[in-house]
C-alpha cells in the first residue's frame, strides 16, 4: 500500500513550493487526498502558500477533499480575493456547502459575492438544507437526459459532458413536458444494451428509489448500502430532481455517524474534530459537562447511604460488597443499552418494539443475575470456610443478602439499560446518548436500594 | 421511501409462491434486497419454497444478497442437488465464498461436488483467505483488457462482457507479456477520452492503488474511502491482480465493524447476527463471559475493602461516598477509552503515540477531577451548614477527603482509560476491547485504594 508515504508530504511539499519544476513532478506521484492529508499538518499560513502554488485543477481537487473541511476554512480565509473566488467557484456544490457552513458568519457574504451570480444563487439554496439531511449532503452535479432520446444518443452526450459530473454511473431520465424524473438507468445498463433503443427501454422496469430532500443522512446511506446503489436522486414533492448523494458520501456518513455514537457511549459530547486536533480547553468542555452531570446524578447515592447509615454501622461487612454489586448492574446494564442502541441505529427494533425487548430482557437479566449470584455466594463461603477471611458468625445470611441483590440488580441493570435508548428516542433524543457511564450512573442508585432492601429482610433480628 | 413497503412481503410471498402468474406481477414490484430481508422473517422451509418458485435470475440476485448471509445456508440445505448447485454456480464468487463459511463442515463437501470444476477450483481458492482480509472479501468477476487495446477496442469489449462482471466502472489494464497489472482506467476516463487513443493513454499517470490479499478489510475499506474510489484490485506480489473489492463489501464491512465494536465497547462479545434473531441461550452465552469475568475482576474491590474495614468501622461516613468517588473514576476513565479506540480506529493515533496521549490525559484528568472535587467538597459543606445532613464534627475534612480523592481517581481513571486500548494493541488483542465496563472495573479497585489512602492522611488522629 502507497499511503504510507503521506508521512513526509507536508514537509516536502513546503519545501519545494517555491520551485514550479520541482512541485510539478512531485504532484505526478501524488494523489489529492494525500496532498491533503499532507496540508492538514502544515500550519495554516503554510498551507496555503503550497495550495497558491498548485496547478489549479491540483488545487481544486485537493479542495474538494471532505477530509480538509476544517482546514480549508482557515486557508481561504489567507487568500487574496481573486485567487479564492476562483478556488470556490470550481469546487463541487456539495463541498462548497460544506466550506461555507464552517466559515464564520461574517465572512460568509464578503467570500459569497467572490462567486459569479448563477453558483451564488444555487449554494444558497443547498446552504438551506440541514447539514445532516439528504439535501445537506447532495451535489448538484448530475447527469440528466430526456426520455425521447435513444441509447446511442445518450451515450454520446455522456461522453462529452461527463468529465464535468460528479458521476456519470447513473443516468436520471426526465420527462420533457414537466421536467419530473420518471427512471434512473446505470451506465453499465446503457453501454450493453441495444444502441438504437430508446432509454426508457433499457434496464429494470421498477420506478426509481429516490429521497426527499429533509430525509435522514443515515436512513439515505442505509438506502444506498441496502441496494448497492452508486447514487441516489433528491426529488422535491412533485419529483423534479434537486440533486444526488453518492456513495463515497454515504462513506464519509457512516464514518461520521460512527465515532460521534462511539463518543457518545463513552460518556461525553461528540468531538468535532480528530482527538488530535481539539485544544486542551474545548476538550475539557467537551467532558466536563457529561461528567458533571452524571457526578451530579450519582450523589444520590450518597443520599441513598445517608438513609442506610445505620445498617452500615450495624454491618460494616455489608459496605465491603457496595462496589461489587453495584458494578455488576452497571455491566449487565452496559451491554443490554450498547445492544439495543445498535439495534436501533441499523433499524432492527423500531419504538414499538420497546415491551418485546422488555419481555426479552427480564429473563435474560434474571438469568445473567443468577449466574453471577451463585458465583458470589460460592465466593463468600469459600473465604470463610477457607479462613481467608471471616465475615462474622452470619456470613450465610451474608452470602444469600449479596447472591439474592444479584439477581435483583443485574436483571433491573437489564431491563434499565435495554429500555433507556427507547425511552430517548419516545423522548426525541438520540438514543445514542444513553451511554454506559449513565446506564451505570442510573443503576448504581437503584442497586443500593435493592442491596440493603434485600439486606434489611435477610438480615433482620441477626446482624440488622 | 419506499422501504417501508417490506413490512408484509414474506406474508405476501409465501400465500402467492404457489401461483406464477401473481408471483410474476409482484416481483416486478420488488427488488432484490428487499425479496431478501423479506424472505429472513420467514421460515426456512417457506423462505425455501419461494425461493423455488422464483424466476432464476432473480433468485439468483436474491441468493446474493449479503443480507441473507445466514439463512440462504439454511435454505441451500432444503434445496435438490440440481436447484442448489445451478444457484450457487450463478452467485457471484464472494458471496460463494460467503456462503460456504457458513456451510457446516460436514456439508460442505458435498455442495462444492455440485459446482463445476472451475467454479469449484476457483471456490476453494477464495476460500484460503481469512474472511476479514481483503482476499476473503474479493470478488473474482471484474474487467481486464490488454495494455495494447485502444479506447474504441476498450469500449466495445465491454459492452459485451459488462452483464457479467461485478463492476465495469473501474477497468484493468494488463501487460500482455506477463499478465501483470500496469494501468487502473475508470469507465468514465474511457468513454470521454479519444476514441482513438491507447488505452495507456487515458487517465492519470500514476500506478494504481493495489491491496495484498491479507490486507485487514478495515484499511481496505479506509483506501477505498479515502480514495473514493468503486473498488480496489487485490494483487499478489509480482502484480497479478487475484480480485476486487467493490465499494459496496466496503460498505458492509464497515456497518459489520462498527456493530462489532459498538457491542465489544458496551462490554460483550460481538454477537454473530441480529439482536431479534438470536436465540436466548446464545445471548446468555455471548454476555455471561464478560460479565463473569468483569464480575471477578471486580471481586478485588471486596478484598480492597476487607483491607479497610477498620478504617470503615471507625468512620462510617466515608463508606457513603464510595459509590460516588468509584463511579466518577469510571466514568472518566470511559470517556477516554471511547475517544482514543476511535482515534485509532480512524488511524488518527498509531501505536507509538501512547505517550504523548498520557502526557495530554494525565493534565486533562487533573482538571476534570478538580472540577468534580470542588462539587464534591461544596455539596458536604453545603449539606452540613443547611443541616441537611451531619456528617459529624470533622466534616472539613471528610470533604477535602474526598475532594482530594476525585482528583487522584479521575485523573487515574483518564490516564488509565486513555492508556488501556494502547495496551490491548501492544499484546495483540483489539483495542475495542477495552469496554467502558473493562475500564470502570479496572478504575475501581484503585480507585478505592486512592481513596482510602487520602483518607488514612487526612484522617488520621482524628477519625482514623
Amino acid at each position: 500500500m502507497t499511503e504510507n508515504s503521506t508521512n513526509t508530504v507536508p514537509e516536502v511539499l513546503y519545501l519545494i513550493h517555491k520551485d514550479p519544476a520541482l512541485l510539478q513532478e512531485a504532484l505526478t506521484q501524488m494523489r489529492p487526498p494525500d496532498i491533503a492529508e499532507g496540508l492538514r499538518n502544515l500550519p495554516t499560513d503554510a498551507a496555503a502558500h503550497v495550495m497558491a502554488a498548485l496547478p489549479f485543477d491540483v488545487a481544486v481537487q485537493v479542495f474538494d477533499e471532505p477530509e480538509l473541511t476544517r482546514e480549508r476554512c482557515g486557508m481561504i480565509l489567507k487568500m487574496d480575493d481573486e485567487t479564492a473566488g476562483l478556488l470556490v467557484d470550481a469546487m463541487s456544490p456539495d463541498q462548497q456547502a460544506d466550506l461555507f457552513r464552517e466559515i464564520p458568519e461574517k465572512e460568509r457574504g464578503r467570500l459569497l459575492k467572490l462567486l459569479p451570480p448563477p453558483s451564488r444563487q444555487s449554494l444558497q439554496k443547498l446552504l438551506e438544507y440541514a447539514p445532516e439531511t439528504a439535501g445537506g449532503i447532495m451535489t448538484t452535479e448530475f447527469a440528466t437526459i430526456p426520455s425521447t432520446w435513444t441509447v446511442e444518443e445518450a451515450l454520446r452526450y455522456i461522453s462529452e459532458v461527463g468529465a464535468a459530473k460528479e458521476t456519470i454511473y447513473a443516468i436520471y431520465i426526465i420527462d420533457p413536458a414537466n421536467q419530473t424524473l420518471v427512471k434512473v438507468v446505470s451506465l453499465r445498463e446503457l453501454l450493453v444494451g441495444d444502441r438504437a433503443a430508446n432509454v426508457m427501454n433499457v434496464g429494470n422496469p421498477r420506478p426509481p428509489l429516490t429521497v426527499s430532500p429533509d430525509a435522514d443522512r443515515e436512513d439515505v446511506a442505509r438506502m444506498i448500502s441496502k441496494y448497492n446503489l452508486l447514487a441516489i436522486p433528491v426529488v422535491d414533492a412533485s419529483k423534479h430532481v434537486l440533486g444526488i448523494v453518492t456513495v463515497d458520501d454515504v462513506i464519509d456518513t457512516l464514518v461520521k455517524e460512527q465515532t460521534e455514537d462511539a463518543q457518545k457511549f463513552g460518556g461525553m459530547e461528540a468531538l468535532d474534530a480528530p482527538y488530535n486536533e481539539i485544544g486542551f480547553f474545548p476538550m475539557i468542555r467537551k467532558r466536563a459537562g457529561w461528567l458533571c452531570a452524571l457526578f451530579l446524578s450519582e450523589m444520590l447515592t450518597a443520599t441513598a447511604m445517608q438513609r442506610f447509615q445505620g445498617e452500615i454501622e450495624h454491618a460494616a461487612v455489608l459496605a465491603m460488597f457496595i462496589p461489587l454489586v453495584m458494578s455488576s448492574g452497571g455491566n449487565s446494564g452496559s451491554q443490554a443499552t450498547s445492544l439495543v442502541i445498535r439495534a436501533l441505529a441499523l433499524r432492527e427494533l423500531k419504538l414499538r418494539d420497546w415491551w418485546r425487548i422488555a419481555l426479552r430482557e427480564l429473563p435474560t437479566g434474571l438469568t445473567l443475575g443468577a449466574i453471577l449470584g451463585v458465583i458470589g455466594f460460592t465466593r463468600i463461603v469459600l473465604w470463610q470456610r477457607l479462613h481467608i477471611f471471616s465475615y462474622g458468625p452470619h456470613y450465610l445470611l451474608v452470602a444469600t443478602t449479596v447472591g439474592l441483590a444479584l439477581v435483583g440488580i443485574v436483571a433491573f441493570g437489564s431491563l434499565a439499560g435495554s429500555m433507556l435508548p427507547f425511552l430517548l428516542k419516545k423522548l426525541g433524543f438520540d438514543p445514542a446518548s444513553a451511554s454506559a457511564p449513565f446506564v451505570a450512573t442510573l443503576v448504581d442508585v437503584t442497586g443500593l436500594v435493592i442491596y440493603f432492601s434485600v439486606a434489611f429482610v435477610m438480615l433482620r433480628g441477626t446482624l440488622l
